[in-house]
Formats: C-alpha cells, structure tokens, sequence
C-alpha cells in the first residue's frame, strides 16, 4: 500500500506504463485526472531521449492525456540541465543522438555540432539514441573523446527499447561502442541514475523520500527510485523481462493504484 | 636470441611491423627474403579483416614484397575457416564486415547477407570492421541474435586502429555495440586468439613452440604467442601504447633479428 498522504510528487515513465505504442494502459487515464484532483504534481520522466518535449505532449495529447510541456522531463533535457551545471552556456557539443538530444542543449544555449566533417574544437560528447548514426560519426566522435578535455555524457545506457514485435539497440549500445574504442566511460544522466530523479524532485521541489515512481522497468524505473530513495511502484505492464526485486511495491495495472484519496492540503 | 633451429615458421604481422601505410620499415625485405633463403616457411598473419587476400598481396608487391595469396591468413579467413568447422558450407551468414570478411565467406561456400532489408533466417551473425556501418544494420544484427541459436563470430576485437595521424573505431567496437544490446558475447577468432596461432600453424603443418610470431602490438601479437605457446618477438615500430610483458623478446627494430641463419635441411 502506497502512503498517499506522505506522497508529494510522482514521477510516470511513459511507455509500457502510460500507454503501449499507440495504445493506453487500463487506469493511466484515471491515473492523471486523479493526480490533478489530489493537487499532486507530477512530471512525465523518460528515459527516451529521440523526442522534444513538443513531441512528447503531441503523443500524449493524441491518446488522451491533458499534457503540457512543462510536465515533460527527458533524459535528454536532465542531461543538458547537467551539461549546463558544468560548461559555460555557448559552449559546443558534439551530439549524436536525435532531434530530442539537439533540442535540450540548443535550449540550454549550447551549439551543437552533428557532423562528421565539422572539425570544430568541441567542449563535449553527448551521446542518446541515435538511429541514423554512421561509423563515420562514431570516428569522430572518438576523435574528440581523445582529447582527455573533452566530457562525455550519455543521456542513458539503456540497451535496447522495445519496438513493434521486436527490440532495437539503446543508447547503451551506441556508448558501449566508443567505451571501447576510447577507454572512457561517460557520465551517464538518464535511469537508473539517482541524479535523474534528484533533479525532477529539484523541478518539482519535493524530496525524493515524499517522491512516488511509477513505471515498467526494474531495471531503470525501480533502480532509479531505489538508489534516489524514492517511493517505486512496478507495474508489470511493460516488455521489460526483468522483475522488480522482493519487497518493491508490484501491480498488474495502473486501476491497481486507484482511487487517489483527495488531498488534505 | 632466438634459437633459429628450432624456428621452422614464422608468422609476420603486417601494419606497423613490416610497414606503416605506405613505408616499408627498416629490415621487412631482407627479413622476408633470408626467411626465403632459409626455407622456413611464413604466413603474412593480420587481424586487419576488411581486405581480401588478393589486396593484401596488391599492397604487399607495390612495397616491394615478393608476396602471394597463399602466404596471406587475415582473421577473415580464419573466421570463415572456424564457421567452416561448425556450419554446413551452403549456409547463410549475416555479415557487418566489409570486402575481406564478405570473399572469405564465399570462398568457404557460405551465401551472404549484408543488407538490413534482406530477412532470410541466418546460422550466423559474423562481425569485423564495418566502416560503413548504420543502426538498421545493427539493429538487423541483433534481431537476428535475439535468436539463441544463431552463432555469433567477431573476427577480432580490437578497439582501435592507427589511420594517418589519428585512430579510428576497431571491430571490437563493432562488437561492443552488439553485446550490449543483445547480451551476447561472439566467438572471437583473431589475436589474441590462440586459436588463430594454431589454425596459422595448421596452414604450415607445424607446432606452435616452434613457430616465430613477430609483430608490434603487445595486446594482440605478443598476447596470442603466449596463449599459444609460440615464440613472440615485439619490434617496437608500431603505434601500439602497451608494453610487452617483461621477458619478451624486444627489438626496436627488424634489423635486429638479422641475419638468419642457412637451413641445415
């Protein structure tokens, strides 16, 4: 049982707990208008880091849900906001990633830089997803990651997402790839990094432990909560294969969480 | 010293130790032609697995080399020769490669696919440098090894190799980006591969321990004469930054090893 009167925030992964593709879950809905009634404040939290925010509500609000971009908060958006905590704001990157990646750190104030033939001096290596990435964008990413001045930031390592029927390779694979031909290990920003969760409790203003998490993957969703000491919640709706550990908090579906008593405030 | 009695084949790595791009380093001819005179017999031994034997010897004669295809064993071969030993010779494999590791295949029977739109069901996914790697081609890769019994084969691993005055992503870059997203780990063939050693020394019909292994990478050349039991010689001209263990036989240059001695045969 979740104790809602210590719950200040919530933070909702988005596919295989909210909806599936183009399908929404049983009670992701309610969920949402629930939280509004209860004056909870929530943040749409993903780790995928292909889609602008704008990108993100456009889904959303095609399958129902009342989303604003102020409620979106990305790996790619936390890893420009951990970008900016260190690098002066007209500094340039190097991104290989997607138009979700280039956003978050033009928004920031950075240049970004995605070609192979720009041979410009660059602050940073920023690696997402990136589905269009070519082995000669890999040479030159590892060009820079050479000059030991350079940062490397990943905006997660996830190793595969799942697509249709099938998986496709995660950002994790595309780090994986200049770990090796670099020796170097990126700063990683997306789950399960405890630093994901402190800055969407930072944007909401809570405190992890007053914090709820809800979403699909034990190994990023719970992991994250777990290591932040948030409040997780593992709803089984997802493809993730691995199961939350014993003593996490495990529902078949989001009505599971249902009703939200109204707040007291 | 080298103990050249005992010394009845050598086999010689080709970029940084018999020459560097287009220079031909110092001692490499006459080594090679008093190996001739001795009558010991020698294989031109390279992971480089992206150029076919008729390549390798094209660039072998225009410095010089007096050099033939059969004196030619790359890690594409000695890939297509292990997947020989596995696979029935009609089978098909999907291959991230380029024209070395793509001939080498065919020339042992196998049908291959390169293409991420071709959907054939595949026995083996067969991975070296692909310079012209894309994420479809990947993620067509790892939909393939998502099916356990699908082999998977790397023609070697390494990180990195030189390319004029910097480094460009190895095949064991290539590999890492597999691994992470499928969880799988290929068969690797190359150095240090022992088993590169003995399919080299199976070619000359004779035993490691008396067979000379020269090459300038620790990691790779001197490592896989170790695992094998051969006798290493590290020559000093290369770029690799790791040492040879301490014992190894190191000459900073091919001058050093000679001049051989006549055959008493």
């Amino acid at each position: 049982m979740i104790a809602w009167p210590d719950i200040q925030a919530v933070l909702l992964d988005l596919d295989g707990t909210l909806f599936r593709g183009d399908v929404v879950l049983p009670g992701a809905l309610a969920l949402l208008e629930q939280l509004r009634q209860a004056q909870i404040p929530f943040l749409y939290w993903t780790n995928n880091s292909t889609r602008t925010p704008v990108q993100v509500v456009d889904h959303l609000r095609k399958l129902g849900f009342d989303a604003q971009v102020r409620d979106v908060y990305t790996s790619s958006l936390a890893t420009a906001d951990a970008l900016a905590d260190v690098l002066p704001g007209a500094s340039t990157v190097f991104a290989l990633g997607e138009e979700g990646l280039f956003d978050a750190l033009r928004m920031r104030g950075f240049r970004v830089v995605t070609n192979a033939d720009q041979e410009d001096e660059v602050a940073a290596v920023v690696v997402g997803l990136d589905r269009t990435v070519t082995y000669a964008r890999f040479a030159q990413a590892m060009r820079y990651l050479l000059n030991p001045d350079t940062l490397f930031y990943a905006t997660n390592l996830d190793r595969a997402l799942p697509h249709g029927d099938h998986f496709m390779p995660g950002a994790g694979a595309v780090v994986s790839f200049l770990e090796t031909c670099t020796g170097r290990k990126p700063v990683a920003v997306g789950k399960p990094q405890a630093a994901f969760v402190l800055a969407a409790c930072d944007r909401l203003a809570v405190l992890p432990r007053n914090t709820l998490i809800i979403g699909d993957n034990a190994e990023t969703d719970v992991a994250a909560a777990k290591r932040a000491g948030a409040v997780a919640v593992w709803v089984t709706t997802g493809v993730s294969h691995v199961r939350a550990e014993q003593g996490t908090m495990t529902i078949s579906a989001l009505t599971d969480l249902l009703p939200i008593p109204r707040s007291q405030k």
